[in-house]
């Protein structure tokens, strides 16, 4: 355990906003944005003049390569008015937006401002899924692309690591799978808000319309096992073990802990911040622990003096079902090699003592990667709140949520707790 | 003028080192970050563990797109043995590493961190010219690059303003030019150590060689007037008029005031940090003078309580000939429309009462889009410790530099001051 870091001055949580998330190809990053944005205006409880604001961190990853257009501050500082105030881009690959809402925490903290806007951004579905493979690679280390592993090559390779040294095996994964999507149903925002059922039926519609032959399934791991249904992406990664390509956008306004009740009844408080990077595949010695989620998580806990069972839910980077058993387990809400077995038992699910993904996770909300690391804090936002409408965790005193962003391979993840007072 | 922002903790730079800059197609971002690191590791008075480094901010533009590696902060930091501690990229086009320096800052300003690694890295030179000038137009606000603004287009138009408003022409971009090529040859650092006379004599030797006819010139204007030596590249931009393609690193490490003595017997105190966001052409109501420029000297002279005139020499992000001329107006150390008489005066000399670009300027010095911003603290750094050798400002009692960084053609703007106590 690193020593206790601690902030000089708390900040708060008062607003926050998110566009759906989906496959959007008539909108473009302005359009996602302006979108989470408006929200977030909306959320404010006693409301507040946007001109106040007094900075804006933005996170993106792929939109020099997707789009052809960088430095994503400036825009979007002019799109919502705040200009000739200052706009910072975050890169972190998937965690971007997580190092926004971490670099404005530290803006505040340091007492150089008091208000300020973080968030994510990426538009991601005008490419061909080749070049979204390509650019994604990016974000890999080098030395892992040039040998030709993709992601879903990458994870491919963790969980079979995982199966390896824990006695898991394909069955495991899927369980992740249905229970993000038993969540997705009920978040009107996740870009496939169907459960598995729901896959299934429309799978059987579609083959009575075209007049094919009526595919049958027993049960939802006998659609999940149909290579139909689900093919294989890079063994043991099938199509439903791996998120979908999305756009979308998130914000959060942030403000000085002393202020927070001029901006709302209810704002929540950031306990715990940590992040940590990570060396990559090739420097691993054991394929199934990311030593970057741990300095995260040890960071985070170490502020807050909380521990992992004082977590009472949590939104876990699920880029791929074997990330959240791997996340599950090094963040400390299970012991290592246990994440599956509790996955098998329920106790994930959002009626369980450890909810994970409540939102449907990235594999059913989507995964606009800049706009992914807010996109989780929204839902901790929500559930906290008590906003989270059908799929609220059905739990007494709802106090401490917390969100882990993977960047990468396993580059970069943080971890962050907000606390309900 | 704002209000006066402060930090609620002191942080002081006791570390700095610099790659040298030029085309080095043999070496990588890797390589030339190592050579910034090794150099910081050496400046640093009474030593210290570089494993005691709590974080790594890490400025970086044209990766993403000229060499398809995205996602830095992890690479960098396991280069340096970081890892598994945290480290973020920022990017603000050429000003990516000023927001890595200022992010640097409010992370220990905040109480978080104690010492944070500071840098900025970009590899350009293995780019042809035609790709190295698509991929900076990412950088443009889209309505620029979509018109067919290219980065001398625009500032082409910048001067051509400033030519009708103020009633200067091409011969006072010329004097800019002569002034940082006087300061180039003092400086073992920069891609082109060389005076205009030096330039003249390379041209005259170069014909000899090759058996043609020699060119004479009376003077460094003359050699500036001549088209063979001096090509147009977008008018009024002449070549010389323009800041090289380069590859270059720097960093700096920045620790909590109160414990630089620890490190350092002459650190240097962050005394100012502003920046500002900028809407782009398409939106100024004048093109002499650039809103985010303003934003950030108002933010920074706010916070340390100076006045323009108590800044005793600063570096500024000449890209173009007329950036300097525009920002050493908006910066406040010439009214507007007086800058160019100032430099025909030599008044921005080194020897002259306000000295700019000792360094020779992103000119001659180089222009690494990523490292520039960190580049030029480390001018600031030699100069107010009484390193810079040669080049030495000779003033008595040289206590505050300052330095400007531009991103974009206006979109990102930064103004850091330095003192030396």
């Amino acid at each position: 355990m690193q020593r206790k870091r601690k902030l000089g001055r708390g900040v708060a949580v008062v607003g926050a906003g998110m566009s759906k998330f989906g496959m959007f190809r008539d909108k473009d990053s302005k359009d996602l944005f302006a979108e989470a944005f408006r929200e977030m205006l909306e959320s404010v409880d006693k409301g507040f003049d946007p001109n106040d604001i007094d900075a804006l961190y933005l996170g993106n990853f792929t939109n020099d390569f997707f789009i052809h257009q960088a430095h994503w501050g400036p825009i979007i500082s002019d799109l919502i008015g705040l200009a000739p105030k200052p706009a910072t881009r975050t890169e972190g690959a998937c965690a971007s937006s997580a190092l926004a809402f971490r670099e404005g925490v530290f803006a505040i903290a340091s007492g150089f401002y008091d208000i300020v806007l973080v968030g994510g951004v990426e538009e991601m579905s005008k490419r061909t899924t080749e070049e979204v493979a390509e650019g994604l690679a990016l974000a890999e280390v080098p030395y892992e692309a040039r040998v030709g592993f993709t992601f879903p090559g990458v994870f491919g390779a963790l969980a079979t690591a995982y199966f390896k040294k824990y006695g898991a095996n394909r069955e495991h994964l899927m369980n992740v799978t249905i229970k993000s999507h038993s969540n997705a149903p009920l978040n009107p925002k996740a870009q496939f808000p169907f459960s598995i059922k729901d896959m299934m039926n429309m799978k059987v519609e579609g083959a009575k319309k075209k007049g094919k032959p009526v595919p049958s399934w027993d049960d939802e791991k006998g659609f999940l096992r149909d290579p139909g249904a689900n093919p294989v992406v890079a063994w043991p990664m099938h199509l439903y073990d791996c998120c979908p390509i999305s756009d979308g956008g998130a914000c959060m306004l942030l403000v000085g802990e002393e202020i927070a009740k001029n901006f709302s009844d209810d704002p929540l408080y950031i306990v715990g911040i940590g992040q940590g990077s990570g060396k990559g595949l090739h420097a691993a010695a054991d394929l199934t622990t990311m030593e970057a989620t741990k300095n995260a998580a040890d960071e985070a806990y170490g502020m807050s003096g909380l521990k992992p069972e004082d977590i009472q839910f949590s939104e876990v980077h699920d880029c791929f079902s074997i990330a959240e058993l791997i996340h599950i387990e090094d963040l400390g809400f299970f012991k290592p090699g246990q994440g599956y077995k509790a996955v098998e038992e329920g106790l994930t699910r959002r009626d369980g003592p450890m909810p994970i993904n409540t939102s449907g996770g990235l594999k059913c909300k989507g995964h606009p990667v800049g706009a992914t690391g807010i996109g989780q804090l929204f839902e901790v936002w929500k559930q906290l709140r008590g906003e989270a409408g059908e799929r609220q965790v059905p739990k007494k005193d709802l106090r401490i949520g917390a969100a882990h962003n993977l960047g990468g391979t396993g580059g970069t993840c943080t971890f962050t707790i907000l606390e309900r007072r």
